[in-house]
């Protein structure tokens, strides 16, 4: 096994020491770089996703144009509901639907039990071809959306603003939710593993829509089915990142899921949160994503101001708090990796009187 | 001054003792009844917002019909900005619309200074016929958006997701929105001023947006000129309720803001919040909207748990963590309003063994 040129991610995720902080973006291969847009010219939504070629390319694109320190494969959550069998479309402008959502016991029974390493293969294909095109520059991270959120996504059919469907569904049929969760929860962790035997260096789980329930509904809804994905993962060092948005409230509850790092949106000051649950997980976040709107000097005081809040010591990945937004400027994004590897020395340097 | 038959709600608001817990409803006069829609069929919405006959009659529905403990005034918060001269059109099922959002210093400009005793008589008249028709039965509600959600739909004209005009000018020409946040914050004192002297019994500001923002900008961009209204509104012992949805990070700084009553969305325990914040305020919530489309069995368990979570003592006024969502049966409301007030005496008979 060679060795990361760069293992700054992996280090913080694990909290080791650092020389500095380091970044990468959610969504930081996506519709904002002009050179991933040239590429979406040449094939559709799905086909790109389905072709390790392409999703190589993309994938490294902010490696190369960005400088970030770690590479995320390019895919969709949804990729593991179309693979169990829902047609899936995607509309320019409109977002992912499925047309043929599932309302019932007999929608539910049509999915298929799904084995990654053959209808997920072109994921596992684009993760060793990416990982041996990466060539050891960076780590890669793979993700998958929570069952929680998968769930949302299959039962609504389409982007929802009062999530009514999936609403009724748990609080009228909740043994239904739960069969669904558990189908969802077996194929995420058996397509998390596939993932790692493909190479991967770190995983993501993302929980969208775990802030869309009340506190203790997300414990029983999303939160227990994170639990199981994460102690069935093979770990082999793999550290696992938990980003769900909105779920402020079961920041405790987070720190004690397994997970390695907690992944926080930008509600809240990423300092206070270190005081709460830090000394148990790593951290990554959280700069508001329209920051990135305002000028090179706005930008590079929020930055600032968010490494200054985490504070000394190991255990912090920037981010933003959601993906990039697709019409901020590269330059910007630039701008940002530029002053965090900078100005986040500062936080680490040994022998400095504020050390942790 | 009559002396009101039902004064539950506002004896709670002051953290005086009650008899048991009072209960009303975001968006209580809405879609979900029947006898709403029927007024509708007669009056589009902004005609609707406009005659006062027809304001009294849909405010009085929800007193009548669910036996709720206050009346709020049925309005919209976008009747303000309209006054101050924006062209506003209301699409059935895609919301409001300002056609020519403000982008620039000429379109802010252009708002007018307005006085709410002329260009917005009609929500004045509205409460004077509404508190005769209400008869003294129970408190009667007024409202008003916050400069910051006001100005958001003010800037970005529509319904928005990632919210980058409105942000853009924060980030970019922050002189221009503050500029405009102190135009609609002098506005909305006049107004909610001018209501109290028609007669609302209280009054509730409602920070739909201040969620977006994060915790050191939601103090620059709302809660500062929340913070001015509230300094400015001519008290007369009229209760202040202060709804700002998804800013759980800065409740200590809520509870600092001169209002009486905190809001809650149901992002969180009502029970830890009043730990913290409910030696100072009074706490309104926080039930998840959808728990009405459940049984009425769960919908009872629910409300026994969130009256047991904030405890014993007064403080509490039960409502929603956020509007009743149209396609609600109404006898679940209904089923919620009475089990409220069945099972709310025990937390507050005196002597009890748990009394605070």
């Amino acid at each position: 096994m060679t060795v990361l040129k760069n293992d700054l991610f992996l280090r913080a995720c694990k909290r080791l020491p650092v020389e500095r902080t380091p970044i990468w973006i959610m969504r930081q291969a996506g519709r904002y770089l002009p050179e991933y847009r040239a590429v979406r010219k040449k094939a559709d939504f799905l086909t790109l996703c389905k072709t390790p070629e392409l999703v190589a390319e993309v994938t490294l694109q902010p490696v190369d144009l960005i400088g970030v320190d770690a590479a995320i494969i390019f895919s969709d959550i949804l990729v593991v509901p179309e693979a169990m069998g829902m047609h899936l479309e995607i509309y320019e402008g409109r977002g992912p639907v499925f047309p043929n959502p599932i309302r019932n016991e007999a929608d539910a029974k049509a999915l298929k039990e799904i084995d990654p390493g053959i209808e997920l293969k072109y994921v596992l294909d684009a993760v060793a071809l990416t990982k041996k095109e990466l060539n050891q520059r960076v780590p890669l991270i793979g993700f998958s959306g929570s069952p929680w959120t998968l769930l949302t996504y299959m039962v609504e059919g389409q982007g929802a603003k009062t999530f009514s469907i999936v609403k009724n569904l748990i609080y009228n049929n909740p043994a239904l939710a739960h069969a669904l969760l558990d189908k969802i929860a077996n194929t995420v962790a058996n397509y998390l593993n596939a993932k790692i035997e493909a190479g991967v260096d770190a995983v993501q789980l993302f929980d969208t829509w775990g802030g869309i329930l009340s506190p203790h509904d997300f414990v029983t809804f999303s939160l227990s089915y994170i639990e199981k994905i994460i102690s069935r993962i093979k770990r082999k060092d793999i550290p696992i990142i938990l980003f769900a948005k909105g779920v402020h409230f079961s920041f405790q509850q987070l720190a004690e899921s397994g997970a390695d790092v907690v992944g926080l949106d930008w509600s809240m000051e990423i300092g206070d949160v270190r005081k709460m649950i830090g000394d148990k997980v790593a951290l990554q976040g959280n700069m508001d994503p329209t920051v990135l709107y305002a000028g090179q000097e706005q930008i590079r005081q929020e930055a600032i101001r968010i490494l200054r809040s985490f504070g000394h010591g190991t255990g912090h990945v920037f981010n933003l708090g959601h993906g990039i937004l697709p019409d901020v400027p590269p330059e910007n994004l630039k701008a940002l990796v530029r002053c965090v590897k900078e100005e986040s020395v500062q936080f680490h340097s040994s022998g400095s009187e504020f050390e942790s």
